[in-house]
């Protein structure tokens, strides 16, 4: 390919992780059904893509910045669950996130809300600009 | 971060409040899980959004506008449901939004449709121009 | 407002309408639940909005242009199970659509997936180009 | 109509393909309600496209190019699930595909997910850039 395709900066508004799953006995709900958020990134580049992320509230300043490496010619696909360092992501809450690379990439937003047996799913584009 | 992501004026052509949730013994019903529709706001930037919502339906004037204020590094995750100034948004009636702020911001649009238990979702980015 | 917002082109590459719904005896799936796909077409502008339809399918030449107006500061929920002039969207069939406008619009497409009880949901904004 | 709609190059985040569907025994399960994802392709113009597509990886080089061509004035819905050449989609694995055309195209991914009945559903625009 000629050059990587992507955006620096990106949004996603719409960030909520439902605090239960279809079970909550983690014995009984594989991993792919616990409710969950993910930042999907993918890096078509030859040179690794450092990413910061940050959250956004409606009570209180943002948290962050969440680090993560996504490696040339990678995707990662990311979840907010397991996001830990500054602090955990609360659940049942409200937030937005902004996510800045020093490389180009592409950002799709997709939860799996298992709730409520069979889960229900949702995707979009983030929103990007230069 | 260098300077405020977003669009001032975006739109969502696909409005829909079902009227009716899994269960309408709001006893029964989590207010998370009752049918709603959001327009999700961030405002990435450290000035406050003032921004004014135009319902828009298949056989009638405009509504609005409704006014909300997004402060300065917020996300607001705005019910349709809950709007009622100048008017009540109505149930089980097509329609659509636009959405305009004097800064920066960025709109995601999501439903949650409970009429039949367990729910399912729908988001995706709306549309912006400046 | 200022000036209409939108484009006057704009593209739907998945389409496809389910034959079958929750249940098929129509005294009992209310209306808004039989499985159907929407263009939601929102005219933000105070001049009515002369919009073509064109369907391309996988092995056959396109259908149409199916033709509809949206009036001024009118939004339209159209649903392409209801198209039947020149002539009716197959069911089960995988389609797409080019949507073309001599106004700015804005399109988003829905569908409800009622083949198996409870429904399913997906949405995208449109793809648009001047 | 006056010039094809569309971009040159696409990419698509969020990919997973998972393993299993409500049923697994094919006698039971429709076709089409086989957990699969699909990129749904767009030709408006008047000359025939000639697609190459690449999978990413979290961990391991790309994989491809695959190659599809939709013809003129057509649209392909191509299941993941169905590539095989240069080597199968693993399942239950993140990925994310690169799309290239020689001509311009609309690209939209969904998803149709039935590892639990009834099935979820998630769709979205394509991320494009020429």
């Amino acid at each position: 390919m000629t050059h990587a395709i992507g955006s620096r900066r990106w949004a996603i508004a719409d960030g909520y992780i439902p605090s239960s799953s279809a079970s909550d006995d983690p014995a009984l709900v594989s991993p792919a059904l616990v409710s969950h958020e993910s930042a999907c990134i993918l890096n078509t580049g030859d040179t690794p893509a450092t990413v910061e992320i940050t959250l956004f509230f409606s009570d209180r300043e943002p948290a962050g910045p969440y680090r993560v490496t996504v490696a040339a010619r990678r995707t990662v696909h990311l979840r907010f669950n397991d996001l830990d360092d500054p602090e955990r992501v609360p659940r049942d809450t409200p937030y937005a996130s902004l996510i800045e690379s020093d490389m180009p990439i592409v950002v799709q937003q997709t939860r799996l809300d298992s709730r409520q047996p069979p889960h229900a799913l949702l995707s979009t584009i983030a929103y990007c600009q230069e």
